[in-house]
């Protein structure tokens, strides 16, 4: 086997051409490291004892399901073996970002050689036990994942779903000027939307103030069954591919390790030089604005499977799509592939690697770098205990003042911004909070922020541009996907976001929210990881407020994909006017370890809660607004509740309180307003849960709901189906009825607007219909009307547009 | 402002160089087809009446609310006044696809100006009254959309989400031989990480069997505020990128009409050449197997809002973001701006375009194609009419022999693999099918199709390689967005397809999703529209077998997200076996206009179902399964309905009633089975529903239901909430627990195990605890035994393993 041969040369020659990157010493030790890696990777594949192969493998040493990825693993620890040089003989400080995030056993390995694994989990001790107990636990019941997730020191990336490395490493060294944020990336993951996108975010990158990312394509040429397109083109397209997206490659191709560590390391080093002559030159003050340089990338060229078994039964594995997972898949019951398993790990000298109580040798450990500069124990990768908390200016100097509910009007988002403004203005001197969105800030009337920041741009600007500068704080890019991911790379890494967007278009990233929870999840229940600053959407341009763009631009359903998510970690937010949502994004900013959803509306509307009772409203997530309804008149239970959530369904509802007072007076009507929506679900449901006897006194047992929803009316159902009086609610909401036409049709179309809202109580409450069928007529007539209107003038009827709130 | 320039040059002068192109009369006709087209897109976006402008503008001729894209459709217009010259030059088939789709304003303006768009909406005349008609409809309540959707001729885009133009055109070409599909991208949309990874698509492309993509890269230079990176880039970087990714770039670059006109005639040959050049060479039996040339590709640069508005009030307009919109925003209320339009309206001189009453001039119809040639007409983009039936081999050769239940166990994907296989035989002579995936055909057992067929690479291969082929039916490439985008683009044509994915992933294309379930709403409603085949989806390797892979691959959410679409259009299937796997997709494969999802698994599972029994159970959708409870021995209600969806909880309640049975003779046990999900809600809510009376006969509307379900518990309750034994039902599925652990752990964790269904029973039955409370501490005890059995021996209990139903 090729370690084999390897294992014998590595020690005594070194080209005279590669003599400065890598001496006799540095060579064996870096050599040493990665058969030690590799030795582990195969261990926790199969072994679940005997680790050493002190005794002969039998069947029981062999798990009894083999599950893991050993194709990508030995390429990532020899790309580990030789940052570690790197780090230790530069003094780095240098995370990593592994896109193929199945080759958990190689992540393992190195956490466990360098330490870290160990003084996370003391049980797995630096010695046989420790290494009995490291295989056995891997990919087992009741053990650890086969993918690098939390549970890995030294990770900030969730190692499932392909495509978001690349993005993660760049939210990772925006605004660490001194980091670098080595990046392997899989061939086959290149292959991906996502991942193909991100090679352009070092246009977005200012080498002046935020650190490197040093991408590491790693070419081992198969995915499961395929080859890799990148791996197939010419070796000329690859390069152009990189370098016409501001890249400069460096290949290290081969398959003889000698060889290969000698050019790795030369590779690593003339990197490193590139990196740092970039930023020297951008960092002085008097550079001349003349572009950005080409950054390195490592394209590392190596067989699939590299060192592991040739050909099993004449098949050929390495160097194939075939070394994917398991090599030798029938060790268990074929003495003969369990006899190729120990040859295999015993290609790798383990003698040479552990003394004979399994602890690596000193000569292995004599490249890992010291203590917070091993790659497993950096604080950036554990980036909430670095998290610094924000400077919040206090709410109430941007809070707009409401005299009387409904008087004055203001753009929510607008109002908004003008925070935003000045937690960014207050930020500047840390540099630790960043605005990102696709395209969409100023759209989405958050425009205040350019008073004081700019849009990040690297590339040549006209006079014609707009708030463009390589030290804005605002990130835009046509990519929702960069946006997700950058912003997640830099939450991990401790810092602060807000990522605005038109709520249709959230969805783009429901994949990756859905890793995402995954790893906050895990990283919750881990005691070593400290809780980082929570991932808070803003979603708006909604789905009722898309008179531009129609029925493409409708959906409000991203509310329902993040309610399936683990409770702990997720929170929905519809706060009904201005100063609501500023309560709702100050709460926001300031929790950790969350998801946050806030959707809230970029138009004029009205404003309804004062700073004070904003306040109280937003702490206490839902409540009775007895202003809007008749509650000062009876002291028993009312005859309606008229609920809401959202700001579009808040003013329709007030409307509909309105004209239910006018031509119904005597109806008691309760008027409850939702901000939190995890508030209607059940107390063992969900952590923001309202005990029942709350619910029931707020929303009655018994009495008719009509609740107006922002979203699919269904979401209402599922959050309350356990509630006493759910069999009274009936729903209104979107309900996919969608085209370009104005405000106040849309509501008709998906019947939620105020004529249907009063139809529906007068046909709920018990006895009310035939009294009131005059007034059920006149609402039907004025939707007819409405009809009529807006195909004759193009715009809603003036007593739409013109309504306001009496109270 | 420019056009009026060139209006007065464009007929008499024409560049030596340039002859060849573009003789003065067809530069004439362009020119003024162009002009018209612009014309008429901007009338769209501010008028309701005076489209000639034969009265001075008064503010009652202008729309209320101005909502439109004006920056893109000058670009569009130019393309489709070109293409027109190319396709009737040379008798050309070819479509467009428009990615910049908020260009509606363009894009109609063409169809009318062709006659396609009156062919289909007669009352929109081709004269004043109809243009009037064209101007007032468009973004206007009652009217059409603002973006490009399915209500216009000729498009197969659904204009809204950016980032997916070229991943369908590319859909659209394969297996159509002699098309060409022109697309155009925009540079907005080439930074989405979709388009981005779209360019790879050449790479799956056989020149020798599939059409032509001919991508039109429009850099207009900005999005809504922003710059694009690919406008800013240096030019040969652009040209690099697009060189390395197998293309052969082409500019023209320039914002003189004049000389634009000419530079894109001279492009659009040389493409075209190109194009047949390469056909040729491939399409040659004898032809050398030495890779494929690259494809040509037009980089056309002209200034956004070309020809609108220069400055506004002092701003510059034309050439910059903000000519995104509407260029003059107060045309209604200042006489200035509204004497701008005029101005600006006029300078394409429309009485050079149009007669007195309206009508084009025959000098504009001289580039038009004739009758199906027409853009707007072309068959292939109302893929309907061209669709042909598969030749779906019968079902009964393929279906597994089931003497008794439970007996015999298949891989349910693999047997369904042994029918693809046929159909792509069957089909072969046709080339209307094809299999999508990401890598995963053979991952997902599917892999008999090998056996007649390969995965499409037309780059090198290997010795070490598995089925590859420029000739195969079966698409893998990493990126579900392609899949998903050549999919659709296949299916809109009339081809059909089928997705297969792992479930958690195919959360990637939720938003690719909702945009085909938009399409596929408006073109329903469609008379002109015929029916297409259905996208539909196999998901497999799903929540419950990720033995491998853990919780990162761990969502079954797809199904919720599904659900909240338009009733008419979704459809959810869940076989819990070989057989019925196998009439669900026969059933999704004969259907149009649907988005089918079915969920199966790979892994042996038992046969349940013969196959007529399997054929009877998927049309009705749901069923008793008497066999499986005690159905016989009571004449009476049962004491308890065990319902399960998915061939995991099939089991899984096979099981508990197994127990229940043994532990618990003489309850009174139903077990209902539900293949068709949507047959869960009302007749009201879903053309599948099953009425309240069959209903309530199956589920009972009063004994409990205990229903273990593959998804999200959430869903079953929100199909089922308005049926009147809902506050019965206790829903058992996944919620969230997940990790890298065996099949059963998975269903201990999240608690749909048979223990806890058996003890759920016991709960739930009134009465049945006392006496059953041995009974109880057995299961709970089985559980514990469970987990301290699986963490020793890493796999689980024998009992498990080994189980078999036995009645």
């Amino acid at each position: 086997m090729t370690i084999r041969d390897h294992a014998s040369h590595a020690s005594h020659a070194s080209h005279a051409d590669h003599a400065d990157h890598l001496d006799s010493v540095s060579l064996d030790a870096i050599d040493r490291y990665w058969r030690a890696a590799n030795y582990l990777a195969a261990g926790q594949i199969y072994l679940r004892d005997n680790a050493l192969l002190h005794r002969t493998l039998e069947p029981s040493d062999i798990k009894p399901r083999l599950l893991g990825h050993w194709g990508t693993s030995p390429g990532l620890n020899f790309v580990h073996a030789h940052l570690n040089r790197l780090i230790k003989e530069h003094e780095l400080d240098l995370i990593t970002v592994l896109g193929p995030g199945h080759g958990g056993p190689a992540a393992l390995a190195c956490s466990w050689l360098d330490g870290t694994y160990t003084d996370h989990y003391p049980d797995v001790t630096r010695d046989e036990a420790g290494m009995n107990k490291l295989f056995a636990a891997f990919s087992a019941p009741g053990g650890v994942p086969s993918h690098i997730a939390a549970n890995v020191p030294g990770s900030i990336h969730e190692g499932g779903e392909l495509g978001y490395s690349l993005a993660h490493a760049f939210g990772a060294a925006f605004d660490n000027p001194d980091l670098i944020v080595a990046c392997v990336v899989g061939d086959g993951e290149a292959e991906t939307g996502p991942l193909a996108t991100s090679w352009q975010s070092v246009r977005f990158l200012n080498p002046a103030r935020d650190g490197a990312v040093l991408p590491i394509l790693h070419l081992n040429g198969y995915k499961i069954a395929n080859p890799t397109v990148l791996d197939r083109i010419p070796r000329e397209q690859l390069d152009g591919l990189l370098a016409s997206q501001g890249w400069d490659p460096r290949w290290v191709f081969g398959d003889d390790p000698h060889a290969m560590h000698h050019k790795m390391a030369e590779a690593m080093d003339s990197a490193l030089a590139t990196i740092r002559r970039i930023q020297n030159v951008k960092r002085n003050p008097k550079a001349a604005d003349n572009g950005v340089p080409p950054w390195p990338v490592i394209i590392l060229h190596t067989p699939k499977g590299w060192t592991g078994p040739r050909t099993v039964d004449g098949v050929q594995i390495e160097g194939t799509f075939r070394s994917h997972q398991v090599p030798l898949t029938g060790v268990r019951e074929n003495p003969q592939h369990r006899h190729m398993l120990a040859d295999w790990m015993k290609s790798y000298q383990p003698g040479e690697l552990f003394d004979h109580f399994g602890r690596p040798k000193p000569e292995i450990l004599a490249c890992v770098p010291d203590r917070d500069q091993r790659i497993g124990a950096n604080r950036h990768a554990n980036g909430g205990v670095l998290t610094r908390t924000l400077d919040l200016p206090p709410i109430d100097a941007y809070a707009v003042p409401v005299a009387k509910p409904g008087e004055t009007e203001h753009e929510p988002t607008r109002v908004l911004g003008t925070w935003l403004r000045d937690i960014i203005a207050a930020d500047a001197p840390h540099g630790t909070f960043r605005l990102f969105g696709p395209d969409e800030t100023a759209s989405n009337h958050l425009d205040d922020v350019f008073d004081v920041t700019n849009r990040v741009w690297t590339l040549p600007t006209k006079a014609t541009d707009d708030h463009l500068a390589p030290d804005g704080r605002v990130m835009e890019v046509l990519s929702e996907h960069l946006c997700q991911g950058w912003l997640e790379g830099y939450l991990l890494t401790g810092r602060h976001g807000l990522f605005s967007c038109y709520e249709a278009f959230i969805h783009i990233v429901d994949s990756m929210l859905n890793q995402h929870v995954k790893w906050l999840k895990t990283a919750r229940a881990l005691p070593w990881r400290a809780p980082v600053p929570s991932l808070n959407y803003l979603l708006t341009s909604h789905v009722w407020r898309q008179d531009h763009n129609g029925f493409s631009h409708q959906d409000p359903g991203f509310l329902d994909h993040v309610a399936n998510k683990t409770a702990d970690v997720v929170r929905l937010y519809l706060p009904p006017d201005a100063n609501t949502l500023l309560f709702v994004a100050e709460h926001c900013l300031n929790s950790r370890d969350l998801v946050n959803v806030i959707v809230a509306g970029k138009n004029p509307s009205p404003d309804w809660l004062s700073p004070e009772d904003a306040a109280l409203h937003c702490a206490r997530g839902l409540g009775i607004w007895d202003w809007a309804g008749t509650e000062d008149e009876f002291a028993s239970e009312p005859d309606v509740v008229l609920a809401c959530a959202g700001d579009v369904p808040t003013l329709e509802v007030l409307a509909a309180s309105q004209l239910l007072r006018e031509h119904l007076p005597g109806l008691r009507i309760r008027v409850v307003n939702v901000v939190d929506l995890m508030r209607l679900q059940p107390e063992s449901e969900h952590p923001h849960g309202l005990p029942d006897t709350q619910f029931d006194a707020i929303f009655t047992v018994d009495q008719p709901v009509i609740f107006a929803f922002h979203g699919y009316p269904s979401l209402v159902h599922r959050l309350t189906y356990r509630r006493h009086g759910h069999a009274n609610l009936h729903v209104r909401g979107y309900k996919e009825q969608g085209t370009t036409t104005t405000p106040f049709d849309m509501l008709v179309r998906n019947d939620m607007d105020r004529f249907k809202l009063v139809c529906d109580v007068i046909d709920r409450v018990p006895g009310l219909a035939p009294r009131a069928a005059a007034v059920r007529q006149a609402m039907a007539d004025a939707r007819t009307r409405h009809q009529g209107w807006i195909v004759e003038h193009g715009e809603d009827l003036p007593e739409i547009r013109e309504w306001k709130w009496t109270s």
